[in-house]
């Protein structure tokens, strides 16, 4: 009876702890889940412009955004060391003659320097209209509220600049009250509405590449008022692109030489890394590279020391990517790949401009045939610039890059051969641009 | 008493199994691997050119390679059904004028059609040399020890197929006695001796993508004795080719249009696929794609019906990529981008093949810009050919594919350009093929 006995209080224990342990698991299943939110110190103003404000509540965010003022480290094609490019290439004084590129075409700092560096560069002058701010400050999001884009587009660059005293900063892609990722430029807003798109229903990850189009584009300043819009009507692949600027009549410049209409390309990296990019097809979101997961003891955080992901390798890539020397190595022998085919794009493009200069002042010279050889130039020349112009050297897209590329040669040497049927004579061939 | 004298017992229990348990993993830890061999169930002749032989002791193997005879599935760019590319793409029919792929170019068929094949096409005639049995037959590998390469190089093939009746199989790759794989075609064995390389030094892994090398490369007929060799000795790249040959002199052929003197690119399978690849460098053998490990019941072995990948995705790809459906996509996209910049290059070449023959037929044309136009056909032909015969629309290795292209057409462009120049008239332009 004593042994039943002691079974009995030893299976009642069991049973207890088996019903403790069974509670307690759909406790905590019922839960609601923890909010993801931190609660605020401080309560940050809507549109507030300087950063520093939001840092006293995301202090890592905000060291590590303080870091992009001062890192000038260099990648083998890129990185935030503000060196001349037409001093690397001087091919790029012939590419630019007559615009503002062949005075001044250095590589970009990092964020924190927007708003000196834009003051700084010798592109700007008394003429340049106030819509050249839209990508300097987080100011802007008050002013685009106040004065509305075509008001902030129509102000003079020297006039505007007085209302402006922030650089890039938090209010450019985040909600002060949420911390929520958000488009703030209206011509981000206006060019996906273009497209049937609201980005208020795009996912989260679809707003960590979303948010860097407000800024990293192709654009163009539409009318008198120099109107922000994005060309990206018909699709933001180079072959729309480019459809929509020859629809629309529009030209950047004149080339002196050749006397093509051009196009100048920005930083289109928006546009080329989402078409159809091996990262971006997979999923991955600029912010995955370029603003990693960082760990601060036991936070962990997106850093906003904003860089190239080869300069923080290990963390970036390492992310995804479990043997981060392979990967490098394959970065390096890609963008090498892509700035040889780019080379011969720029030799293609030089010979051509020298053809038709020649070819201009023949007497007699085809004026039809002359002008086809000009839009072939145009066309040569905005699609290696969309590869030039754009941030990677290739890697954002390396196919797409050498893809693209491989036309530009192509229709460079069209324009040079259609520049020697409008001349009539083959003295106008060159096929080196030394 | 009783109830401690059970404790005792089932306290016993439980060691005694603890003890049995630890032992029996020890026995296990401690024992010799098992051999991963298979004892055979015949032995195989050194030599045996026929593999149902071999399938006696290899059933899965010699079954599934018995599917590449009737396997005609058909990928988007490629597949094993034996259509005419002369009829897909009529550019082809200039492009290889003067040359006997100008009359018969088909998709090649499974390797258990070899031998059906090679005696099949227009290509083969009485003065063919018994080089072009090289990669067709099992056989080879006795007649290479008995007559030795030169011998069997020079034996005319008509002559020469008197003694051979089985297609390529088991004996071309295989050792007989230990099933390891072997390195059997001399001229694969002399064009890594000239570098330097033993591949009885490789790893397994590297063997799995070096026996392809056997047959899917470059190579050519040296000589009067039409002796084959790979021509890697300053390296495998396109560029290294190129300079190989021209140093040698060696041409194919004289192209009677352009009057070039031309080298016609076989399968450069294995040099393409080596070049830096993405897959080859994270490791990848040829056979990890092309004759995945697959189940039958419990066993698992390396399926010998090799085909394209795109037709067994699952299993090919899936081995290591989590998302086939991604997959795939990623393979359409590059190959439609290779295959749209290799069209831009066939243009291009077509173009300049007309320009130049027109060009030969003005009198007073300068004989030597003539021969620079000759020389930048071949370049550029050789540059097309090299990623046009290579079996993959480019995804071997897709940025050295477009990479390549662009140095084609842009090759191509200038020819047409020397060719106006070395005509003295502008009058020989055409910039379509059309």
């Amino acid at each position: 009876m004593k042994r039943a006995g002691s079974t009995i209080i030893l299976g009642g224990i069991i049973v207890v702890l088996a019903a403790a342990l069974v509670g307690t698991l759909l406790y905590i299943k019922n839960q609601p889940p923890a909010p993801r939110g931190v609660a605020p110190i401080v309560e940050i103003d809507p549109y507030e412009a300087d950063s520093s404000k939001w840092g006293v509540n995301y202090p890592n965010q905000f060291t590590t955004f303080q870091l992009t003022e001062s890192n000038k480290a260099r990648t083998t094609f890129g990185g935030s060391e503000p060196y001349s490019k037409l001093e690397e290439d001087p091919r790029l004084v012939t590419l630019f003659a007559g615009y503002g590129f062949s005075k001044d075409y250095n590589e970009e700092r990092g964020h924190a320097n927007s708003l000196t560096d834009v003051r700084a560069t010798l592109r700007v002058n008394e003429t340049t209209p106030g819509t050249c701010y839209s990508c300097k400050s987080a100011g802007n999001p008050r002013l685009w509220a106040e004065m509305d884009m075509a008001e902030f587009d129509k102000t003079l660059f020297m006039e505007l600049g007085k209302k402006i005293s922030n650089p890039i900063g938090c209010g450019n892609c985040h909600d002060p009250k949420t911390m929520q990722l958000v488009v703030t430029n209206p011509a981000l807003e206006e060019a996906l509405a273009a497209q049937g798109k609201d980005w208020r229903t795009f996912t989260r990850q679809e707003m960590r590449t979303v948010v860097c189009a407000n800024c990293h584009v192709e654009y163009y300043f539409a009318g008198e008022g120099k109107y922000l819009v994005f060309p990206w009507k018909d699709g933001t692949f180079i072959e729309n692109i480019s459809a929509f600027y020859a629809e629309l009549g529009f030209n950047d410049w004149v080339h002196p030489q050749s006397g093509a209409p051009m196009i100048k390309m920005q930083h289109p990296e928006y546009e080329f890394f989402t078409a159809e990019s091996t990262h971006y097809i997979a999923g991955v979101a600029c912010a995955d590279c370029h603003m990693p997961y960082t760990r601060d003891g036991a936070a962990k955080f997106s850093t906003h020391n904003v860089q190239s992901p080869l300069l923080n390798a290990e963390v970036a890539c390492g992310a995804c990517h479990t043997d981060v020397g392979y990967v490098t190595a394959r970065v390096a022998t890609i963008q090498k790949q892509v700035r040889e085919t780019m080379d011969a794009s720029e030799e293609a493009i030089v010979a051509a401009i020298k053809s038709m200069e020649t070819a201009a002042a023949v007497p007699g010279v085809d004026a039809n045939l002359l002008a086809e050889a000009r839009d072939l130039h145009r066309e040569a020349q905005l699609r290696w610039d969309f590869i030039a112009a754009e941030n990677s050297m290739g890697f954002h897209n390396p196919e797409e890059a050498l893809r693209i590329l491989a036309s530009a040669t192509d229709l460079a040497r069209q324009a040079q051969l259609k520049a020697v049927q409008a001349a009539g004579t083959q003295d106008v061939i060159q096929t080196r641009s030394q």
